[in-house]
């Protein structure tokens, strides 16, 4: 699939086949993630897969967007280390491109994924780092739920024109 | 170009040959950036093109890496709407989404481009929103610099097995 047209036919996938992703899709989704750039070369993204049908299923008892994920079968946590990269806008951000990377790589497969949000939302960070036993400098920023898609979505032309401005507001 | 060759070939170039962008190539750019996931399609981008040759030298005098900045004779300055979306977690991850997309489609149309952090760093902030004029309610949130490349740079393999861990930390 052509660059542009991953970019502009990822749409957000909810509904899943119940068949999990292989192994070998897995480990492109997450190279696309660590191909990332970082803010000083930080490389502060760490990911955390979960295919445990147990885990999957005791995420959804606090993640209000997350209720797909045991039907997905696989979901990555992608964390930024606080200590690799100090400054916290920086590593959201960081970690915010590494996941953009990782739903672009999913749609280049044909498979379905969405993005739902952690960080800052102190029910769900405290809810994954309990669940996933994290270290204290290690803070979970966002899920990506990736599987075999089971809805059809055209593309979403969301250009405007009043948002973009030419050389000051 | 593929897409997952698209991930994996981009990277930040700061050499350029001064010849600017066309307006067709920077509507491309601006339409990946418009393409990016927003956190309860909040929608909070806005996106400032400069190509005002004084405004470029200006940056260059409170942003110390942005120097190629005049040369590559391009940037987008992507903000975010505080307004649009209240939660500052997830405007900048918004924003960071919005700019990977930009990079991603400046690499398939043969551009280069690097990103340049400014939030959370107020004096880069601050530096911006005054040069820009911009409304209390917007954010600078990371500028791309985009231009024709004059530096040739292979893909990199950042794949670390030790950040990537299985159900639980």
């Amino acid at each position: 699939m052509d660059i542009m047209e991953g970019i502009l036919t990822r749409r957000s996938i909810r509904r899943f086949t119940g068949e999990v992703i292989s192994q070998e899709r897995l480990e492109t989704i997450l190279r696309a993630g660590f191909a990332a750039p970082s803010a000083h070369n930080s490389r502060p993204c760490h990911f955390v897969v979960l295919k445990d049908k147990t885990t999957l299923e005791k995420i959804t008892t606090f993640h209000p967007y997350a209720k797909m994920l045991p039907q997905a079968g696989c979901g990555i946590v992608v964390c930024g280390n606080n200590e690799a990269q100090k400054l916290e806008g920086f590593m959201v951000a960081d970690c915010a491109a590494a996941i953009e990377n990782m739903l672009l790589a999913a749609n280049g497969l044909g498979l379905g994924s969405v993005w739902c949000g952690l960080h800052p939302v102190a029910e769900l960070t405290e809810g994954m780092k309990e669940l996933l036993n994290l270290p204290e400098n290690i803070t979970p920023v966002g899920l990506v739920v990736v599987g075999h898609t089971d809805e059809k979505k055209g593309s979403w032309n969301r250009y405007d024109e009043e948002k973009i401005h030419h050389d000051k507001w």
